[in-house]
């Protein structure tokens, strides 16, 4: 493959040339949105959802421009070979195939001579079967009666998305099942969940590709210990998701089930595997599950088929790589009017900034500058109360709005100043946006707001399964096309390895402290010598 | 006052030059750390913290320029004066005495005249005593038994402080009360609150300083409604937190009882107050929120007293701004290695950039470039296993650590490694300073870790109350000292108003509409309308 990105290409310095521009007072937002037809020109529906990006900082040049990258660096080519198993992760030689997990077309998706979707349809089922099996209460627990708390040990990809998803639906949660996660190594973190369940009606699933990750064996040792101490068997309460042939498929450590997830599938792009797969069944129902299966497919269906002017998610991810890398904005914030998208940010926090934030192109040569940006978020009104201060007269940064035509819940209705409760959502919602990008001139200063803020707004039309499988596509391939327009690799992470190199080697010293009480600490440099003294009781610099 | 701002100083041109040879190869901070007794030199114990900025980009120069601005910009006197009641909310004309809702000592403070400490202890006392016969079962609900759910109704400052603190003490939590949150406007967050507790056993605080802010007064009337079709008098299931005189405070409207908040304390600044002394003291003990508000107190005498060399606040402020407006990273993170500190991030998230998001002066003069930093943050180990790809290899940005010498949950113990899950926590945080600030030199740029990435390790000794105490009035002390140095009013927030107006007009639209089917959005701007019309099922250029 070419070498490809954005800043090899005459393109990039007609962007740049282009953005000088757009700084213009007549480019302000204020201004563009007084021009015709502006929603109906920069808007754009598909896969189920509606996107607005009539107030991001572009006109008919800009995404002229945008557009001609497309073609330019074969972004839609791309994702096409990914999704058919083209081995585009390049630095760890493997295919990178999340979109297989939630195809239900006829296709076979070939790898290596073998047709992949047998086996992820095969796992499918077993979930399938699995969690019908817990529901009717045919696999039972120690308590002789069904299982009522499932607790999912795992960490970062292993359940971000997951949690995302949950607690999206947690409405939808009617099979008597209650959903804990364990993540950190804090024994905090094990204390809070053992509160909140019953042991002999739990059941634990222990997800971790390589089963390896030093947090989730320590809490897995921590859960079989405390099963053990119940009276419990854990092989009868424990299920694994885990590479085929890992430690955590050892017949000689029987669980309940081992369900497998594969080499193509990362651990930030597996929520449509069995990583999400077994705990979303357990606590929706499959049926949901695969209803959320579905929506995702029909957005991946979306952002493989549809042109690039009606292409939501590589819209999104060229206006993405135009507001970072062009107009030099560091940071996005995602602000959903739905209190039960709580956990997108979270999600998106960790799919777009361990995928994008990279400092080398594909054939390992440094970029001019970093990748990626920094995403953070809360739930709107909230938002407002806490930063929105200084999103309208501090820094600037890009904006996505969330807003859901339907609510779930409209059981509770006492309408405040002639407006139910999603109506006021809705309110603020649209005057934010409308705030940030208009602003208001004043002659007092402090209440002078300079608009020009850029945002976007995504509709869904409910907070169904479905929809959550689209806003779930969606943010996964804004992702990979934002990767693909840098010219990065979004699925490795060789970043998070010397920290553990480092903490192998301080978690060594500490071993062999605990093992013998006069180990110096050789080897230790200064500063981390002295935490350890510290950590140890010795005499130290530190001290609290 | 004198206009007092950084870059009004020589000293600021004195930093930026500064800067440039701090960019050297020879000042990286694998250099710096191998020079003599960096840790001693650069680390500070007080007021029960110790902070270690060792990872700092700075050496004796940067100090010493950094030093200067205490007596240039009267750093010290400023605080002094604000814990005076002298009337630094200038914009607002406002005395800003948090620092009074923890301060024990005898000395009064007086605000035209009166002592306002008379006030202060009297609603601490009221608290005290209310929230014993709670415990006590005096005060009796509904069910004719002790009240066991507390529900906050607030937003924002009314909430986010409270959390962060009710989060971080769940495991003092032994008055059988549970505590839950209702912020969002959205009605999934009523319902979801419903479906948590036992109505005939819950007791509502509806906090709301003007008792006008729209998303509390909305919870509010769904939580009467809710009560009385439940046969419950609202009456006596409900107490309110807000201003004296205010629609809360109405003997029209008889609630079991009101605190006062006042008119000298910003929301975002009011955990120490009644704001955060009702909920807490139902959920933990009026004992251990004065314990929370005696390490608060602890944290203020060291911030007025220490001078700036020993000082945490002040010293950590000035590295701040050192970052932000010198170095230029708009961003900062705070990753607790405690499950607990969970919601440390989103309380300070607000305090901080509500507080520091300005764009002017304190006499309205807008500044060269916008105050202000984005701050976000999950705790560690899990921030490793989201996003810090991006923190070792792509954009940098500066985070403060906190550790926790003795953890709060040592009953569950299942070495890995040779390490307890405490240990491994600290191995962790240890790592991740180091390798930041170190990084390592190779060959495959795709494993090249730059370094030079700056951090600062908070200590804590414990998770209790106190230290609690110390962190929150750390973090406000921080922030009022960015404040000071940048210059800028951290006391109000035009920045949150042209929003509400806005929303205002919008909301106008649909209760009208909802009164009147034929009216036909007049006065919305176009794109309004579109969305208007969507919402209310018309033809329109939106749909999903």
């Amino acid at each position: 493959m070419p070498s490809l990105r954005l800043n090899q290409l005459d393109t990039f310095a007609g962007l740049q040339q282009h953005a000088t521009i757009m700084d213009h007072p007549d480019q302000h937002l204020r201004r563009l949105l007084e021009t015709p037809h502006r929603l109906k020109k920069y808007s754009v529906r598909g896969g189920g959802l509606f996107m607005d990006f009539s107030r991001q900082r572009l006109n008919d040049r800009t995404l002229e421009l945008l557009f001609t990258l497309e073609e330019q660096l074969a972004l839609r080519k791309r994702f096409n070979r990914m999704c058919q198993g083209d081995r585009i992760n390049v630095t760890e030689k493997r295919e990178v195939l999340h979109t297989a997990t939630r195809y239900f077309g006829k296709q076979p998706i070939m790898v290596r001579g073998q047709d992949i979707m047998t086996g992820i349809r095969r796992v499918r089922d077993q979930i399938k079967r699995f969690s019908e099996q817990v529901h009717s209460g045919e696999i039972k627990s120690a308590s002789g009666g069904p299982f009522r708390h499932v607790v999912v040990i795992g960490i970062g990809g292993s359940y971000l998305g997951t949690e995302f998803v949950s607690t999206a639906l947690a409405v939808h949660a009617d099979k008597g099942i209650t959903l804990h996660y364990l993540s950190n190594v804090d024994s905090d973190n094990f204390g809070s969940v053992v509160k909140a369940i019953d042991p002999k009606t739990t059941l634990w699933v222990v997800i971790s590709k390589s089963y390896t990750t030093a947090e989730t064996s320590a809490n897995t040792l921590l859960a079989e210990q405390f099963m053990r101490d119940q009276g419990i068997d854990p092989a009868k309460h424990m299920v694994t998701v885990t590479s085929k042939g890992s430690p955590g498929d050892d017949p000689n450590r029987p669980v309940l089930q081992t369900f497998h997830m594969f080499d193509y599938i990362g651990g930030r792009y597996s929520v449509t595997s069995a990583v999400g797969g077994v705990p979303l069944s357990l606590y929706l129902g499959y049926d949901r599950f695969e209803q959320f299966l579905k929506g995702a497919e029909q957005m991946d269906d979306h952002t493989l088929n549809a042109p690039v002017e009606k292409n939501i998610p590589l819209i999104a991810a060229l206006v993405s790589v135009w507001n970072t890398t062009i107009l030099g904005y560091p940071q996005q914030a995602i602000i959903p009017y739905a209190a039960s998208l709580a956990k997108l940010a979270p999600h998106v926090q960790q799919l777009n900034m361990e995928s994008n934030g990279k400092a080398v192109d594909l054939h390992g040569a440094p970029l001019e500058q970093p990748a990626g940006v920094v995403i953070f978020g809360e739930p709107g009104t909230n938002a407002q109360h806490s930063f929105f201060q200084l999103a309208h007269q501090g820094r600037a940064f890009p904006i996505d709005f969330i807003g859901v035509r339907t609510p779930s819940c409209t059981q509770y209705k006492a309408p405040a100043k002639g407006v139910s409760n999603h109506q006021e959502l809705w309110a603020n919602l649209l005057a934010q946006a409308r705030a940030l990008a208009v602003g208001r001139d004043s002659e007092d200063k402090a209440r002078d707001f300079p608009g020009n803020r850029p945002s976007t707004i995504l509709i869904l039309s409910d907070l169904g399964p479905e929809n959550i499988g689209r806003l779930l596509s969606f943010y996964e391939a804004r992702t990979v096309y934002e990767g693909f327009i840098w010219g990065i690799n979004s699925f490795d992470q060789f970043g998070v390895e010397l920290g553990k190199k480092v903490a192998d080697g301080l978690r060594g010293q500490m071993a062999m402290r605990n093992d013998q009480p006069d180990h110096p600490f050789t080897g230790a440099d200064d500063i981390s010598k002295a935490y350890l003294q510290f950590l140890f009781g010795e005499k130290s610099i530190i001290s609290v």
